[in-house]
């Protein structure tokens, strides 16, 4: 088993933390490797649920945090081991995981290890099968297992953000916009009628439809509306009866999923809509004194999170979160997944300096 | 070998022709049967290709009339052998082929050996593979080997009209309008262009265009623009980079088959547009002489034939060609292919009288 140095270099331990391979539903090496290092830590009090490790201090304070990251990463491909090396100038940690979020689980690791008193109680979360169905996220588990372990006044999920901090995240809505017609030969299309035609309202105002800006807790959230799928038609020569639209709307965390659902219905008045698949957004809570604290401590300006990540899992439970990782979201799950070491410095830092004071 | 009796009754006729399995590609035992009923009457030259027979009149007549018919079908559906039943009160003669259209080559075979001496030469063609790919078409391959039998004034095809003269034919396109986009997370979907999206125009222009009525030597034609298939989409987190429309355009025999492609292109100015299939529609060619005689003698007020049939082979060789035979179209193909057998005996009096007169 590897044996992980929490004490050293971050930069070194998120390389270590890198060549364990880890795909989702494989976690063991790596989770023993990381409770391994956490037991013997007098100020933890460290439990497994399957391949996830809560660490948690008790010492007594007025508020609690959560921090989490999963250790799983999407599969390996001949980027494990991981190399640094100087590009364009810049050191970097290049392998599988590097953005996603191995450097964030290092900077956890880094600071739960420095940190024996921090201001605020800290629980650790470091959790599996991240990157694959939801029904397997490891993070849920844990929300059905064991919810007393995720009680928490604030959360931050070290999810690639370029060490900036994107509070909270939108929504997102998979529907499916059908519409019903009637077969008849294409040689004599007026005995029928034509569903792909019926479509085309639904497909205009798609079309036509711009992204929104919404403010919610002070950061503008982007909505968009986009066609993701389309299908219809029987044969070159039959005039079709069915034909459908997948539709994908990503809306402002201020918005229920019940909501956005009623606005869709609204936009596309005459399909027959089907919801596919809906998750809720996630609120900033940017407004909570903890919060102010946790940017100020960390700097820079929060922005918005648009696409959709675990924050979501903590809002349904009543705790406002955040990310604040290093890595570029735009590099997690390529080949060459790879992230400037100075930004998991810098997240370490940051994170160390909200945590004392 | 069923030995077929031309000089009998025609219903009778038509229903052993339906009582020898003819699937396309298999029509040796009915060509074989057919060759050997026209080979010893002495008014035919009766000449074999592949499965198809040509048998012609050489009597020096002044004009000379083609009146073809296909001796293949579409698969057997528990419909052969075949039923005469009293249905609703009409005489019919029910089973695979009694509409496409054993019944009309039984109107052919009896019209052959009744006139010895008709008023015009005669070239009764039976042929195969009709049915199938038109790369196989037995008039198809006539037309390549041997075009000089297929040399007329005029050409009647007996595929079923319902017992009217049914003028020319349509033509047929079908072409994919295609749109290109640019991938990007479903998140972030201003990094990419959506594909689907690109193709609103389109299909709002097919949604919203009405058939158009087109007249061509008398005869009025409705022209119909259909989407037939749709297609597009990557994932559903994924904005697609390519979706495309099928269309199918019948377009009236006034129009060749490029200017139906450039109409399409100019209502489709920013689709790419690609030709998948082209067939060239048939003028009625109602005005010749020959052919208004034809529509007196078999009377009946001549009507257009809106799907595509061989005739526009004929049309293509310089030869004007109508649809004349039993049976209703819309029943063609249908497990319960059945023929008022009135039909058949209407349509061989007229054939009849017309050659005789």
């Amino acid at each position: 088993m590897t044996v992980l140095d929490l004490r050293g270099d971050v930069v070194e331990l998120a390389r270590a933390l890198c060549d364990i391979p880890s795909e989702s539903g494989a976690e063991a090496a790596i989770a023993d490797a990381i409770e391994a290092a956490l037991r013997p830590l007098p100020h933890l009090a460290v439990e497994r649920d399957g391949d996830a490790i809560v660490a948690r201090t008790n010492a007594g304070r007025a508020r609690r945090v959560a921090i989490a990251g999963h250790i799983d990463t999407v599969p390996i491909k001949d980027n494990v081991p991981s190399r640094r090396a100087v590009v364009d100038g810049v050191d970097t940690l290049i392998g599988r995981g590097a953005v996603d979020m191995k450097g964030g689980v290092a900077v956890q690791l880094a600071v739960a290890a420095a940190l024996a008193e921090p201001a605020a109680d800290v629980t650790w979360i470091l959790y599996d099968q991240e990157e694959v169905d939801t029904s397997l996220n490891g993070l849920g588990r844990l929300a059905r297992n064991r919810p007393d372990l995720l009680e928490a006044d604030f959360a931050v999920l070290c999810e690639p953000t370029n060490a900036i901090v994107e509070g909270g995240c939108n929504g997102t809505a998979r529907v499916r916009l059908r519409a019903h017609g009637v077969r008849a030969h294409s040689a004599r299309p007026w005995a029928g009628r034509n569903a792909i035609h019926g479509l085309a309202p639904a497909l205009a105002t798609l079309a036509t439809w711009e992204p929104v800006d919404v403010e919610v807790d002070g950061l503008v959230y982007r909505e968009s509306l986009n066609a993701v799928g389309l299908s219809g038609g029987v044969a070159g020569n039959v005039i079709p009866d069915f034909a459908e639209i997948t539709v994908n709307y990503r809306f402002a965390p201020s918005r229920s999923g019940a909501e956005a659902i009623d606005r869709l219905r609204a936009m596309f008045p005459d399909a027959d809509l089907h919801v596919e698949d809906l998750a809720e957004g996630a609120r900033p809570g940017l407004d909570a004194p903890i919060a102010r604290e946790f940017v100020a401590a960390v700097g820079g300006r929060p922005m918005p999170k648009y696409g959709w990540t675990d924050v979501a899992r903590f809002s349904a439970l009543g705790v406002p979160a955040v990310n604040y990782g290093p890595g570029d979201p735009q590099r997690a799950h390529t080949d060459d997944e790879a992230v400037p070491v100075e930004q998991i410095r810098s997240c370490e830092r940051g994170l160390r300096a909200w945590l004392a004071s």
